[in-house]
Formats: structure tokens, C-alpha cells, sequence
């Protein structure tokens, strides 16, 4: 067996077992390890890298819809915890707590934040005192801690990585148009970032976080047909407002809760991404977000002239601010080709002694397998070009596979098929939480989200058969 | 008395009474504000965005010196802090203990790092196997916790924020040479992004870190003449390589253990950039990492045209990547100097009616005062000049008031009263850790650090008289 094959043989079969494919490909990708604490995780440079690019893109984006960053501490006085009756229900099974510090055991246990309204909730209380200190606009880069039983790297670990906006508002229409905003800031992210097409709308009363009025999310499809929740804005009207006595004197003269929103994109991002565009020969990465844009291959490199040329190209694609690394390690071609493969470079750069004769170089496409020549002297012009293209092009292919796993379905067994063949479905629902949970106990599938476009495709729930209320995506989730 | 007298009355007196001085304006600036659980403290979007642009100035250092950012996990099994006898003696008086998660009490309590060489060493462990994995440079920008009995804003808080580089090398040599070429950056960081200037050199024996063969500090000297320990590198020799058994194969054949160093800044920088260059209207922030550069403020505003103008200015500004502010509130200009004044922005733009017609603003110096007038078509190509002037002139006042401070002693009255005025003392010293505790009791003072160029300045120690080894800095320390 040649080392080439050898080498993909390390990785899972795609197609007939994806999750171990999942875990071959970030490990061997080196974005991953397993950290020594169960459900933790170490994020290498390479994945690492990858995170980078996606705060940078969605910082600008925070940024420029006027939210400032800040940092709220890590431990949280337990008693926080319970001023929300609901919030304090869904997370006080998952956190981790802090009896001892400095030698003592502490008068009040704290708790290592698994989400931050109620401590943002405190001193906002403090801070907001009238209508002129509205809105508030704070998000926050920071790790968060829900333990978990099952964990998978990126997807679900007891720790993970994030940013969480939490804002403060006059009203309760700014509040909800906050979150309206923000859903789309994500989407448009998700698009022009990550290549990813996403399914927008509102959760189900069920699905809703612990606290919240409404929450919306983006869905993305993963390549086994699963979906994944990648992003979720939430709603919270007076509730923290309440628990938390933020109150402001308004206008006119009389002090009224003030109206608060929260929102939330991590690292389960990259999850994402290697679930959307990986293939049998590993990771595909968007452009946007992959540590290294295009990886230089130098052919036959002991001839002379050889690694000045590509060191050359190097140089100019710096320059030019294209993300390029050079291999000029002793590995052959071929296993060199395999590696960036796996590791997902979306552009592979290859040139040999006939090439710098020729005044060309080969480049090769990770998202389609392509390759093209082009004259040396235009590299830098092109490369931008292309960087576009390809991310366009996995853009348009992440979409047509979506597009096509989405089938509308009248009833329970059409449901049941659907999903098991690795589809969403998309139907109608009465809104009655006893029908989503026979769905779910019979499908293994949850709802994902209402899309804001109601128009019906039908006019009976598909479980109960009664009248229904709402458009609905249907799907097995991670 | 008038609005803007009573507004400086706020800060306590900078001469008399410096601790509260600070606190008075970490507070009013909103940098920070206390967080409910004692020790900790919740730093606001104007204090954030100073850390913001520290870290994007030192990442970009860190990158360029071949370093990549990784993310490590926050807890680490208490068993690993054991590994190392000086490290657990140095950290565990001050952790903080997680005894339950999920709902259950855990098998192994774990420890929320207060600095991760343990969690980091057992990953190297099992990521360098060859010479050829090495050297392994890598960064994390991370919150680690300490447990501390006396807590300030930035200087010494439960929670912070720092970078911790963690490399592992084939040789001492390297590792060490490492920690000066770190130790270097830091002190470059200094000065040409705080303007801060800073004693570089060795630590003690005593001060050096739990578990290091040496550590290098960077100290500055506060405006009231104590030292503050600004950031330090930490050599470790194969003290962590045999604890975790970092291990590789070297081209010769047999199995050696790596050489190991650690390297830290925090947001006590933030602390140090306010006790070097603050005087008693406030802040006085170095250009390259205010938030703010310059903030415009418009003369009678109502009048027509006046904020037009502004406005123009400011997007003028914002394009060329200049950090500006416009404040257009209600507030009386008066009061508007007063509030940029003390929140440190390094230029205050002033455009009114008449400047207008003549074509012109007036701008203020933050740093000395000064004021000049400037054709509005050459704002946008003189400021970034202007900038640099100050950054210049506030470093070169800093370093005028450490070198001014510095005083040789002969003599323990010397030393007392040199540090007791608000000095640094050099001076020469045995090496002997009885002399340094002496010093300590009776002059409150500690070593600082020994200077690398160690041309004597007298031969016999300050304390016993002995024969002198090394050529050392004492003062009050933070």
C-alpha cells in the first residue's frame, strides 16, 4: 500500500461511520487534544487559529453595531444563581462549584459561570440609573463551564470558549429588535465568514433558554443531515430585569425595568465548520477563517533555485496579507499534498524547476479538486480572486445540500423517514408542547426553529392532526 | 465653588494620599468596578478596551517572534500541582477548589489554574516525542485565578487577565536565551506602546518564581516611587520536564528531557500605564492604547454648522484609523474638558463657531497642557505626528522621574531613607537571603532585580558588608 493511501486510511470512513470520521479528522488535524479533566478540551494552534479568525471577523461586526467589549468575572455567588426561577433550573444541574480558596472553605459556595446574566445583571443594576444610560450594549469574549455527560470536542465540552452580548433597553421592542439584529448579524457571519448557510427563526417554548421569553437561533446542516444549533439570541422582556432590580427613571419622571437581551456564538463554530465541508480526505476550510490560505509545495526542492522561488512567492503573498505557509520540510510531495489535504489549506501552490522555466505555478483548489496554472507574475493579483471564488463555491455547495435535505412532510411517518434518511423536515404544528415530545420520543428528532416566513405548508399539526399554529424545521441535532 | 472644581475635588489629593488617589480614579474613569465576590473585579468597556489594544500590540510581538496561540483548559486536576515541590509550595495557599460539578462531588478535586505549567507540561508530555517536534513555542491569552488576602483593581485581584507563553526547547541554553529575548520584548512593549520605561534584570532566589531555576523581571517605578513587577520570565531547566516527563529523542539516539520557561503579562499593565503617567486630573493615557486618541468637543454647539463640522472631522479621523470620540451631549464644554481630562485622552479637539470661519481647531495636549491651532485640512496628516510627540515626550518624562529616583547607597540608614522618599535604592549585596530579609524588616523594601550590565558601584554588601556579588535594585513594591 503506498504511504498516500495509508495515510487517508487513518481516517474513518465519511460516509458510513461520520462521527468517528469527526473525531479522527480534528484530532489528526491537530486542532484538538482531549484535555486530562473529563469533557475538557486543549485547542492547538491550529484550531486555535481558526477561533482567531472568527473573533476578529465577528468582533468587527459586534463592533460595528455599536456594542463595547468588557470582562465580568469568572465565579458567580451561587445565591445569583437562584434569583431567576428558571434560569436557575436549567443550569444549576451542569455547574461546577467552588467550596475552597485560599486555603478555606468559603461562606457562600460560587459557581464558575456557565452563562453570565446574573452577574452582568448585578452590576448593570448598578450602573443603569436613567433612560439616558440606555441601552446598554456590552458583549464579552470569555470561557464558560457546563458539565456535561457526553462531550465531543468543539461540540460539547465542559468547557468551551465564546462570546455572550448581554443588553440592556427602555423598552421591550428594543429589546426584542436586539435580538431580531443580532440573529442576522450571525447569519450574515455564518454566510460571508464561514461559507455556511443557516436556518433562522424561533425556538420552541421547550428549546428556549432557561430564563428567556423567546430565543431564536441559526441551525446549520451538517453532512449526516443533523443539525447544528451554531448561534442563539435571546429575549428575556423584565425577567433578570425583575430578579435583578435594574430598574431606570425614564422621561417622564417614573422608574420602570428595563428590557434585556442575551446572545451567544462559540466554539462549537468549528464544529461547524468541519461538519459543513469535510470530506473523506479530511478538513475543506473556508477561506475566511483557514489559518493558512494557501500552503506553498515546492517540487523537486534540492534543485537550485527552488525554495528562493517559492520563499520568493511566500514573501509576496505576506505582503499582499494572504495567509501562506511555506513546507520545505523533508516529507515527499506526496505526503505533503495528503497533510494540507487533511488539514483542509483551501489553495495548495505548486512549483518545480519546469515551472520557474515556464514562469508559472500549479494551483490546486481543496474545495473541488480543481487545478489551474498561473503565470508567477499575477499570483498576488489572483489569489484574493480566488480565495472568493472558493468560498462562493462552498458556500453554493453547502446550500444546494441543504436545499436538497429539506423535505416537507404532512405526517408522523414521513417525519420519521425523513430524518432517519438525514433530512430536516419541514411542517406544521399545533404549538402544544405534548406533541413535540411524542415527535421527539418517536423520531429521535427535536423541533429547530420557526422560521420568520410563516406562509403555510399545510394547515394540521403533523402529529396531532388538529389546526396548526406554526411552520416548524424538524431534525436530529448534536 | 464652580462645577469644574468640585468635579476634581472627587479624586483624592495625588501628593497626599496616592492609594486612594488610585482608586478614586480606576472608579470614575468606569476602567473598573468591584465584583460581588471579594477580590474580584469587573473591568468596564472603557478599562476593556485599553486591554484590548495591550493585547493586540503584544500578540502581534508574540506572533512575530514565531509563537502560536493555543487555549488550555481552566481546571486542572489538583494531583498535577503536586508534581512540581516548589510550585505547590508557592501556589496551593491560593487556589481556588472545585469539590462538585454536575450535580455530584468529584473523584479528583480540581484546581482553577492560577497559572497552567502543570496542565501545559502534561500536554507536552504527550505531544513531543523527536527533536524534530521542537522547540514548541506557544502563547495563551487566558483568566487564571489567585486567591489573595489584600486585593486592588488591575494590581493584585482573585481573577485576571494575562498572556503565559509556555515553550519547550532541545537545550538550556536555548530556553534560557528564550527568556531574555522574551524579557527584551517586554521591555521594548513598554516603552513604545505604554511609553513606560522599566528596569530589566534577574530576580533574587527569594523572589524568583515557585518552581524556576531563574526569573527575569521587567520593573517600573509608580509615581509615588514603588516598584511594580510589570511582567516576568520564568527559566525552568528540566524542573517541569521531569516532573510531567517531557521527554525527546534527540538526533544522537538517546531520550533527553526538554528545558522548559514560561513568560506572563496581565492587566496590571493597565495598572501600571495609570501610577506612571496619571497626576491629579486623572488618567493620562500613552496614545497607542487609549481608546480614545483624540475626542472632539464642539464649541457652542447650536450654532449652525458647528456639528456638521465636527462630524466631518471625526469621519475624517475614523478613516485614516485614528480612535476618535465626538461628544455631543448636553454637557457644558466645561465639564466636557473636565471629563476627558480625567478619563486620559491623550488629544482634546476643540472646534467652535469662529474656528469654523477661520478655518482652524484648537488642540490640547493631555500630557503637558500645551495648546495649538491647526488648519482643519491638516488635522488628519498631522495627527498621527502628534501622537507620536506625546508618546515621545511621555516616556521621556517617566524616564527623567525614574532616573531621578534612582539612588546608590553604601549603607541599611542609606537604603531605609532612600526608599522611605520614594526611591529606588542600587545597590551592591552578598547574595545572601539573610541580608535580603533583613533589608526587607527593616526598610519594607525588596529586591527588585539585578541589572544585566553588573558593573559594580561599590564592593562590599549594604547590609553585612561582606564581600558584594551582585549589583541590585531595592524598593516598596506593589
Amino acid at each position: 500500500m503506498s504511504k498516500e493511501k495509508e495515510f487517508v486510511k487513518e481516517i474513518a470512513d465519511f460516509e458510513t461511520d461520520f462521527p468517528q470520521w469527526y473525531t479522527d479528522v480534528v484530532l489528526k488535524a491537530q486542532l484538538v487534544d482531549y484535555g486530562p479533566v473529563k469533557g475538557t478540551m486543549v485547542i492547538r494552534p491550529y484550531g486555535y487559529a481558526i477561533w482567531e479568525a472568527i473573533q476578529k471577523e465577528m468582533d468587527d461586526r459586534i463592533k460595528a453595531t455599536g456594542h463595547r467589549n468588557a470582562y465580568f468575572p469568572l465565579l458567580i455567588p451561587y445565591s445569583f444563581l437562584m434569583k431567576e426561577a428558571e434560569h436557575v433550573e436549567g443550569f444549576a444541574p451542569e455547574v461546577a462549584i467552588v467550596t475552597h480558596a485560599g486555603g478555606e472553605e468559603l461562606s457562600e459556595k460560587l459557581v464558575i459561570r456557565p452563562t453570565s446574566e446574573t452577574i452582568i445583571g448585578q452590576m448593570y443594576s448598578k450602573w443603569i440609573q436613567s433612560y439616558r444610560d440606555l441601552p446598554v450594549l456590552i458583549n464579552q469574549w470569555a470561557n464558560v463551564m457546563r458539565w456535561e455527560k457526553t462531550t465531543r470536542p468543539f461540540l460539547r465540552t465542559s468547557e468551551f470558549l465564546w462570546q455572550e452580548g448581554h443588553t440592556a433597553h427602555a423598552t421591550d421592542e428594543e429589546a426584542e429588535e436586539e435580538t431580531i439584529k443580532i440573529l442576522h448579524l450571525y447569519e450574515e457571519f455564518a454566510r460571508n465568514v464561514l461559507a455556511m448557510p443557516v436556518l433562522i427563526g424561533k425556538k420552541s417554548e421547550k428549546e428556549k433558554f432557561a430564563g428567556a421569553i423567546a430565543t431564536y437561533s441559526m441551525e446549520a446542516m451538517m453532512k449526516d443531515g443533523k443539525s447544528l444549533q451554531a448561534g442563539t439570541t435571546h429575549f428575556f422582556g423584565h425577567n433578570f430585569a425583575e430578579a435583578f432590580n435594574i430598574k431606570f427613571l425614564d422621561k417622564d419622571g417614573t422608574h420602570k425595568y428595563v428590557s434585556t437581551s442575551s446572545w451567544g456564538a462559540s466554539t462549537r463554530l468549528i464544529g461547524a465548520i468541519i461538519m459543513v465541508h469535510g470530506d473523506q480526505r479530511g478538513l475543506c476550510l473556508p477561506p475566511y477563517v483557514a489559518p493558512y490560505q494557501v500552503v506553498i509545495i515546492p517540487i523537486a526542492q534540492h534543485k537550485s533555485g527552488v525554495l528562493d522561488k517559492a520563499a520568493e512567492i511566500k514573501a509576496n503573498l505576506d505582503k499582499a496579507g494572504i495567509r501562506v505557509s511555506l513546507d520545505d520540510s523533508d516529507n515527499s510531495a506526496g505526503w505533503k499534498f495528503n497533510e494540507y489535504e487533511m488539514k483542509g489549506v483551501p489553495v495548495r501552490l505548486e512549483i518545480g524547476p519546469r515551472d520557474i522555466e515556464n514562469g508559472i505555478v500549479t494551483l490546486a483548489r481543496r474545495d473541488n479538486g480543481e487545478k489551474q496554472t498561473l503565470p508567477i507574475d499575477s499570483i498576488v493579483e489572483e489569489m484574493p480572486k480566488l480565495l472568493k471564488q472558493i468560498h462562493d463555491g462552498m458556500y453554493e455547495k453547502a446550500l444546494n445540500f441543504m436545499n436538497s435535505h429539506i423535505k416537507q412532510v404532512e405526517n408522523l411517518d414521513e417525519l420519521k423517514k425523513t430524518v432517519d434518511d438525514g433530512n430536516f423536515a419541514l411542517t406544521m404544528w399545533c404549538g402544544d408542547r405534548e406533541c413535540e415530545d411524542k415527535i421527539k420520543e418517536l423520531t429521535n428528532a427535536s423541533s429547530r426553529n420557526m422560521p420568520f416566513d410563516q406562509t403555510p405548508v399545510g394547515d394540521k399539526c403533523v402529529c396531532c392532526g388538529k389546526k396548526a399554529k406554526h411552520k416548524i424545521y424538524f431534525g436530529k441535532a448534536y
